[in-house]
């Protein structure tokens, strides 16, 4: 019945959720959305439709109760096939951490997770959601930004904590296999055991699934040295939504976002872990010279390389103001911008000798102002907690919107100046304002800019100026939205600024194909690049 | 009418093409290949069929004359938006080139090429395809080694020669983008002028398209420095069976090994090139050994290790017999095996004591007997072409069965081994009989074994004894066929022994969402990886 009317209100609702008229700007995109839903309409969805609940704009979920709709013998089923610790069943507080992701951003309400601890129990999972189309949400470690793995509205929410086993290792290839749900340091600290290391790292390490990031393809700060995630990935196991195990997903290794199945086992190719390690920070005037300084390590550090962060002065401010470094900083005085950078090498005695030439060589021309070798591995944890602390110093600063742009590197820090004085002409941007300050950081080697713009709250008038600002900008500099972060919930409706219409339009034949009673992660539409 | 007979007599003869019973072995497999004809099935295939063309087991290809089946509309629409240097119509010795493969194993009967220079010629010709359900083939360099590339019977032939600009460089970033057709060498000489590199090279640069190169995932002879290709792809420019332009295929840049689409630009990401590059050729008494040195090599090469390619004493007297190398071979006396390690670093003082400590540390450890390194640039071309030489020394040496394996580094060996007491076991190998060697050589590092089988002429007698057998033996020891090569045309009957049912099902749907007139590339079945 709902079918007749349920895709205008859900439409509806989803534009009203994303706090933004699409019609403005891309019918496309509209037109496909209502199209999809129609197709995606799962039971414990049309429930919260029915119930009539109000879902505000500016809170993105619901805030009336929504009716739960799991049945006797859907709670008879799941506790058949799962162990009292491995479901959790309508405790508000034990539900709670599941139901809202890390930013505090987005929150569903979900009355059941549930913590599948092989394979096989994914796939039987699965296939009663499937049979009795309830709609499911996959969840790692529940680190990401863009609302990707929290429930919209009630869907049962799939986490991978207890698929947590290394598989194997083979010490002569490097080949790592392993649950999905293993944590990302977990592996590292397995693998340095050994010396092997992941090739990727990130600031939620410590938290984050390996099968997350294969889903995301997660880029984080050594990519510039190890290259994207999914070419490290040989093989991938995934349950399809009617509960089909495909154990070698090789050749489908990409577009496992979570939303046309759930990855329970990756095979990784593992390099080995350096020797040698060191970092050094440096002070630069301006952002051409940034850009000087990356050209120079490329040509002079080149295999050694191993990462080449940045971040502006008002980065280095937070991060200050928050007393996240405690009161020690590298360099006293203050520069328009930092770079850090890392070398990974066999022999200390050469890597310290091109790290030396880099930066007389720097010095020497001018490019750098001033810059800091570390000396021990203190120092270089110290280092690297500065860049890895600026999201936290943003978080305490207050309601953070975060863009993840990739754009040429030459026009990379121009968008960070641009938002700066639209909000400034708007009059929102200073001390007392609506948003306190606008900073920029990210991988320079990927031309990958992390814009963060640091409000009270999160603000229609606000979000008005930025959106679609940012993603038009981003457009007409030949960039893409969502670099690393994906699209996930909020994003979605922005893929028509990335993705071209029959890009679109083939990515939902395959996820019709594959999804046809629109179980898998409703509602985040359509899957990342 | 012929949907209602066409399919078993075509699954007999393509049974009849492979040489094989399936039945033997793998119900699945066959069940399903008839399914997919019956799905496939496009007018010129129909057509060769009511023609009742006979196709013999051994050749591969069929020997009367097929109806040709292009209407006088069909020419024309293909004059109108084509010049008469853009196709080849019915002139059998213009033909030759394009439907035999360079192995001059699988010969196809097409009577027309078309050449198109831009995505919109090639969209416009698979649009008029689709819409008269003419099958095409998708053709780079037509250097492949498992018919992939080649018309099973007369599909069009859709060859990429004429997509050969290169579109942009960006020197801060290293981002090519360029044209499908584009040959691997030329781009390669492109970078250099601008000190950067193509991040893969193989035997064939000189001729393979990098749009071929990504359909099939190459591997080649630095994949252990730069990893899979797929890694460094940013995106593809692609085109539907139905004419739709995808001009952003990121997403799903696995898949597209042309039978999903035909890849009409390329955007990768190219490392820089190393301003010191050396080589060193090593003489190793056993396989054990080899392993060792290879060990060796990761802990002390580290990040300059660039290559680390093996080959065995038979593949060294191939070379020499046929006078590849010319009479100079850089190590006098005769080791089971031959090991080439590559170094390319930034500093060439250091790479240069890296590799001394290296090989000293292994003639002292005794697990080199002999070792040389390279002096100069002539020196390293020759040392490469040894190992370039072999697949041509083979071919010279007669008819060449050819397989690419995957297997756990520890047992990559004991395969020749095996194989070679099979035939002799069997009183085929030897002088004057039929198979006269059997060699293995290949990459370490991806535990990749080429292992080549000469015989004087492709005999069942010899087919039987090697298949199954080379299949079984690699599931046995958890490997993977095809590691590089792909499945094409011949192999795709045994793809079931590498991927399960359940991701056999998933391709063909996703095969079939994309392509339901199955225009493209017919005959080969399922995607490689």
């Amino acid at each position: 019945m709902y079918y007749n009317y349920a895709p205008n209100i859900i439409t509806q609702r989803i534009l009203q959720l994303s706090g933004k008229n699409l019609l403005t700007r891309n019918n496309f995109v509209l037109n496909n959305i209502s199209k999809k839903v129609q197709l995606i309409l799962p039971r414990t969805f049309a429930t919260s439709i029915e119930s009539n609940t109000e879902i505000p704009a500016k809170k993105h979920a619901p805030t009336k109760e929504v009716n739960f709709t799991l049945t006797q013998d859907d709670i008879k089923f799941f506790t058949s096939i799962l162990p009292a610790n491995g479901l959790i069943i309508d405790n508000e507080d034990d539900l709670m951490p599941y139901n809202i992701d890390w930013m505090r951003k987005y929150r569903g309400k979900s009355r059941l997770v549930v913590k599948p601890k092989d394979t096989q129990q994914v796939s039987q999972i699965l296939k009663y959601c499937n049979d009795n189309k309830l709609a499911v949400v996959p969840q790692g470690g529940n680190t990401g930004l863009v609302g990707g793995g929290v429930p919209v509205f009630d869907e049962i929410i799939i986490n991978t904590n207890n698929l947590n086993q290394i598989r194997s290792f083979d010490p002569i290839s490097g080949v790592l296999t392993c649950d999905a749900g293993c944590i990302l340091e977990v592996l590292d600290r397995y693998l340095a055991e050994r010396c092997y290391m992941m090739p990727l790292d990130l600031g939620a390490k410590g938290s984050c699934h390996i099968g997350g990031n294969v889903a995301t393809n997660a880029g984080g700060l050594r990519l510039l040295r190890y290259g994207s995630l999914h070419g490290s990935i040989l093989g991938l196991e995934a349950i399809l939504p009617d509960g089909t195990i495909l154990d070698n997903l090789s050749t489908l290794r990409k577009d496992n976002t979570g939303t046309l199945g759930i990855i329970t086992g990756v095979s990784i190719s593992t390099p080995r872990r350096p020797r040698a390690v060191n970092v050094a920070v440096l002070g630069i005037n301006s952002f051409q010279n940034v850009q000087k300084a990356f050209m120079t390590s490329k040509d002079e550090l080149s295999e050694i390389l191993s990462a080449f962060e940045f971040w502006d002065m008002n980065a280095l401010n937070l991060l200050k103001t928050h007393n996240i470094q405690g009161t020690k900083f590298p360099l006293e005085d203050h520069y328009p911008f930092y770079v850090l950078v890392e070398i990974s090498g066999s022999n200390k005695s050469h890597d310290d000798e091109k790290l030396h030439n880099f930066l007389e060589n720097l010095l020497t021309n001018e490019i750098v102002t001033n810059g800091v070798v570390a000396q021990d591995d203190t120092q270089i944890a110290r280092f690297w907690s500065l860049r890895e602390g600026i999201p936290e110093a943003c978080s305490k600063a207050g309601a953070v919107y975060k863009y993840d742009i990739s754009v040429p590197v030459p026009v990379l820090y121009q968008m960070v100046k641009d938002v700066r004085i639209r909000l400034q002409s708007a009059g929102v941007l200073g001390e007392d304002k609506l948003v306190s300050d606008v900073i920029g950081y990210g991988h320079i080697g990927d031309g990958n800019l992390h814009l963060n713009i640091v409000a009270n709250t999160y603000d229609p008038k606000v979000t008005n100026l930025i959106e679609p600002y940012v993603y038009e900008w981003t457009e007409q500099h030949n960039g893409s939205i969502s670099a690393e972060h994906g699209l996930g919930f909020m994003k979605a409706e922005y893929l028509g600024y990335t993705k071209s219409p029959s890009m679109i339009s083939l990515m939902k034949q395959i996820k019709q194909s594959i999804d046809p009673n629109g179980i898998m992660n409703p509602y985040k539409f359509l899957p990342t690049r």
